[in-house]
């Protein structure tokens, strides 16, 4: 389950640590499927181990099953989100992803989207996968509230009923675009931004001003910045 | 040089990637100590090895002195900035890190800080050493332009003539602070926020307000939220 592969033949993830587990088990337990934790955790969250669903093991079993390099107490095997039905942009915002490569980028992300309640987020296929273990780690719990939903984004982009709001360098300063109560905003890869064949389902390019010198802004905190313009103004 | 007692003792870090390096030779030649690259690195930018300052190597040599996990053609070793006074809050805004420890958020801060026109970034000892490799190359260059200089905050911030205005959790919406011309930008450790005996040098705590599910924002998001909101009104 440390492989794309393995999640998706299981259609399970692995979600690690304790405050994520603590979530877990309060706000989504139909989605666990199993927790194995060292003692101290049972202890500590006043749990009893049941020797099939909830597992006591050893530090040394701990090492061997968790994908962190510093394992911290306890992993859980957990279901994927069924994949729900697209949202309308008409009157949601969406956040849509073309090519989000960086583990730590994506789960910044989608704590970003649950942080500004963003209830869904689409991403391209050459994403990396919104349940790899440091993307799950990076969004602090988000994962297990913000669904993503793998996309082809031209066929997505051309469908769409609201209109597909791009991040890109040299567009309308953002302060100076009016969100309208829907549409797709678009963030592009770290390094090539969006792909030029998706650039043609664009209507509105949006850009954050720059008032220095760096060439670019991270794609994470860009899209931090455009999903608090989007809310700060009530959309 | 990959580790903070080598860099302090040479006063000198090492800078790794073709564009960096472009830059540095653009913008800062007289910062650069030598340079040692693979043959296709001078051919491609037009440079000729002079067997002292500019080095040519092998990839096998490259592999051993690069701090990446897959090292990019080129190794700079380049001196600190030299320490810059520290500016006035009076009329300009100071970024300031109580205990950044992740060497990718502190990288993506000082590209935020240049992108925005900050002109200095003030951290404290326990804060993440802004001359780390991982910082360089999240920082994607803007390292060169932005220095960090390290600072005990208690009494750092108690002889600012300008006010310290936090990021926290339970403070004023941002969108409702008025930012005077100047001040100190505070921002906190990643896991704890600022730490308790400095928050009592605040004279103004602001939020981003939440409308999701989050706990909190990353720390360099947060950073990124501020900064424009401190720039798209014209401070």
């Amino acid at each position: 389950m440390h492989h794309k592969k393995g999640r998706e033949e299981s259609d399970c993830f692995l979600v690690e640590g304790v405050k994520i587990t603590r979530e877990l088990l309060a706000e989504c337990p139909q989605q666990l499927v199993a927790l194995y934790a060292l003692p101290e955790f049972f202890r500590e969250q006043a749990l009893t181990p049941t020797g099939d669903r909830f597992r006591e093991i050893s530090p040394a079993e701990l090492e061997r099953i968790s994908a962190l390099q510093t394992p911290q107490q306890v992993v859980c095997v957990v279901r994927r989100l069924v994949q729900p039905q697209l949202l309308s942009p008409e009157n949601n915002w969406i956040l849509v992803l073309d090519g989000i490569r960086d583990p730590g980028n994506m789960g910044t992300i989608l704590r970003l989207a649950d942080w500004f309640g963003i209830r869904q987020v689409v991403a391209s296929p050459d994403s990396v996968d919104g349940c790899n273990p440091k993307v799950v780690q990076a969004s602090m719990g988000s994962v297990l509230r913000v669904p993503v939903i793998v996309q082809e984004l031209d066929g997505y982009c051309r469908q769409s009923h609201g209109p597909v709001v791009a991040a890109v360098l040299n567009g309308t300063p953002v302060q100076d675009y009016v969100f309208p109560d829907g549409g797709l905003l678009l963030i592009g890869n770290e390094a090539q931004g969006i792909r030029p064949g998706l650039l043609e389902r664009v209507q509105q390019a949006v850009t954050i001003p720059s008032f220095g010198k760096a060439e670019s802004l991270n794609a994470a905190v860009a899209t931090g910045i455009l999903l608090w313009e989007l809310r700060r103004r009530g959309t």
